[in-house]
């Protein structure tokens, strides 16, 4: 049996632990599928690279709007999608290849599973074979979740790891689920121009967002999709290519194409991780505790398969964590899981940071809501928006911000100031009065959002 | 002689001191041209608005880049004018109508002098009016500098108080000048079809930008307009619509329209300030304290009248400090003149806080330089952005920044938080490591320059 100093189990985020400071150490990387994981083959990367071509799509289809006399004749869908995943996966195999180059680093492409402590045992093409290591780290990430109806049913569907990729996009795209992967997959085959339904079972989209932006959002996306909220489906019939969505109701969707982005789950159920002393919650997320370290001596864990919040920003840093916590066990890190942005790279496209009202609602909180409208500021007049906001949430008193959400163009951009003074402390008087804030640049709708609390 | 409490000369940023804190003095508010000012009626926001439709008629333009096949058939110039003015011109009247309205304030539309410390003779339709106040504020701004061979020729031109008010864009436009305004303004042309001819007197175009943008900015104009740089106008002639600008190198333009767009003065020589005991500076800006004290008593200035650095933000914040001074004389409060940020909105977009290169290596500082180019984070990869790019400068050992310099999309949005630590003492390698930047957003860019740095 070979034996490693390290073995990293998933070649996604888990890839980045493996830095210059592990040069003499004898390093392997199991890797069954994508180098570069989900992010680079079929999550953020090629989402957000489809989803700017729909956002130029609807800025010819809208130029009228601006007084410019356009016509939108096609979204050329293989064109795109080629030039997405011609970068994309040339990105990927060249991960791979400087992996393979690395003299200090052996690569394995296959399934691994544990055989016992730190013990594992890999499915190559030509065979399994046994590995051990000083230390692990699993880092196998997640995949989408398929709920029985759809499982059991025989009939084709995607996933957000097959969809960015079809040849064509579909005349009916039937969505199920409701959530940021649906909202924003869901915009790219409309603007490519499918017509799409979203099946939910919650009463609105994007519902963990804050109130205020997903009843909006949903508000919107009433106007653009057809929508069944509240409904679950409960049968797949029809044949390849003619489906037949059965919901609970007893309505139906026909759809000649089934998204499936009802949730993700985390691959820990793949790894026999009993035999490694690996404990996992009910969620299936493997326990970890603040320096990533899991229950087994000497196996780490980071990423989708254990995070709180499944984000690629988030792997980074316990990516990060990990490989500190590994080559300095005397000195343990941790990773914040506090204070974690996000955004959805919808039309209007969306980021927050922080508790939501209806979380500071929940909490028994006493809080202020600053608001401001894109309409009201120079730069919103340029843009004509009508819908964008700023919403920020503070503490009486203190001016603590609590939480703040965007919804409008830029909105990924637009709250990073607001990320960086709900981590560092700073106060809402503080962040609105003491820098200059450009005029007319679009960071004045945060300014007045600031201002508004009356702090 | 009617005398005020109060009395504001210019209703641009001089209209925002008189809030609700001045409610039953006697305030009166003299404005000889356009209520709002220059930001309103021919600056910053409607430069803003019709570069925005701009942005939209190229994105249609280069929509193939992303695979999107669009034709754009023509920029409705009228309607966008239309619309343009449509809004602000009912802004403006909304504004002046709201003051007329108010009991405790007289507006003497009409251009003001002094005839003593703190007395007046405003020029109004119906004759001369004398006034006096114990206190004045003087904020009548600035205007285009005409140069002489253009001044004296007797030819018309244009300048951004008018030409983006022209009922059609000319097939011809010459832009003598090459700063910010010349830049905004010769590209909103350039997209309504219009060729356009530059003539600068220095090397590059937006010359007091970081070098590295100056640069880059130039070679990118050079493939879209005719530039003629290190040149000077020595004289016009032709005809109107048939315009012939002589060059200092013997060369000529043939150009329909000119536009001047090479500076701005202060309207202090409007003013008889001699007779106020009001001093100017060589350039024709007022001397102002650092509480916006003129050097009469009781006689504040504000804004492009007066200030070091000529931007609405600049003024908005000296607008609040005089509006505190003038109320509280025993605790006076100052305008921070450093860390001003600032923003270009051409394409690619323009955006910079504190010290450019040049400004360190002039003053013999040590700095490191950190740069990463938007075509190396995923969302650039999204925009195939080839030219964006964000530069910081920052003290070696503290990691102090000293300056930050943005070129590409959303860049004055991407600039706020290096704005925030510049101002608020926060350090380069703090801000990359504490905040998350979330994935795959824009900011990734500045993140990444930060951690160039190698701090």
């Amino acid at each position: 049996m070979r034996h490693h100093d390290l073995i990293v189990i998933g070649a996604g985020s888990g890839n980045a632990v493996v830095d210059g400071s592990f040069a003499g150490l004898d390093v392997a990387v199991v890797e069954e599928k994508w180098f570069g994981g989900t992010c680079l083959n079929a999550g953020c990367i090629p989402s957000k690279m489809l989803a700017f071509a729909a956002h130029v799509a609807s800025t010819v289809r809208e130029a009228g709007t601006y007084d410019v006399d356009a016509e939108l004749r096609a979204v050329r869908w293989r064109e795109l999608r080629d030039r997405v995943f011609g970068r994309l996966d040339a990105a990927r195999e060249e991960g791979r290849r400087g992996r393979e180059a690395d003299d200090g680093i052996t690569v394995y492409g296959g399934r691994a599973r544990f055989t016992g402590p730190r013990r594992l045992v890999v499915e190559l093409p030509d065979g399994p074979v046994e590995v051990a290591a000083d230390q692990i780290v699993i880092a196998a990430g997640g995949r989408p979740l398929v709920p029985p109806p759809v499982a059991d049913s025989g009939l084709p569907y995607e996933t957000s790891d097959t969809v960015m990729r079809v040849d064509a996009p579909p005349r009916h795209l039937a969505v199920l689920g409701g959530g940021y992967i649906a909202a924003e997959l869901a915009e790219v085959f409309s603007e490519a121009g499918s017509a799409v339904t979203i099946v939910e079972k919650e009463e609105r989209l994007l519902g963990p967002q804050d109130e205020t932006v997903a009843e909006l959002f949903t508000d919107l996306a009433r106007d653009r999709y057809d929508l069944r909220l509240g409904r679950e489906v409960t049968g797949v019939g029809g044949r390849p290519g003619a489906l037949r969505l059965t919901l609970d109701d007893g309505s139906t969707v026909e759809a000649d194409m089934l998204l499936v982005a009802a949730g993700r789950v985390p691959n820990s159920d793949r790894l026999d991780l009993d035999a490694a002393g690996v404990k996992t919650r009910d969620d299936g997320r493997i326990v970890v505790d603040a320096y990533q370290r899991t229950t087994a001596e000497g196996v780490f864990a980071l990423g989708d398969i254990c995070t709180p919040v499944p984000l690629k920003h988030v792997a980074n840093r316990e990516a990060k964590v990990v490989a500190h916590n590994l080559l300095h066990p005397d000195d343990l890190v941790s990773a914040d899981h506090d204070g974690v942005p996000a955004a959805v790279f919808t039309r209007p496209q969306i980021a927050s940071v922080g508790a939501t009202e209806q979380d500071c609602r929940d909490r028994g909180l006493e809080y202020l809501v600053g608001t401001a409208q894109y309409a009201d500021v120079a730069y919103g007049w340029a843009m004509e928006d009508t819908t964008g906001f700023c919403k920020v949430l503070a503490e009486p008193g203190t001016g603590r911000l609590l939480g703040a959400h965007l919804m409008g163009p830029q909105a990924p951009t637009l709250i990073q100031p607001l990320v960086l003074a709900t981590t560092l402390g700073i106060d809402a008087a503080t962040l609105a009065d003491t820098p200059y804030w450009i005029h007319p640049a679009l960071t004045e709708v945060v300014e007045n959002a600031l201002l508004d609390l009356g702090l």
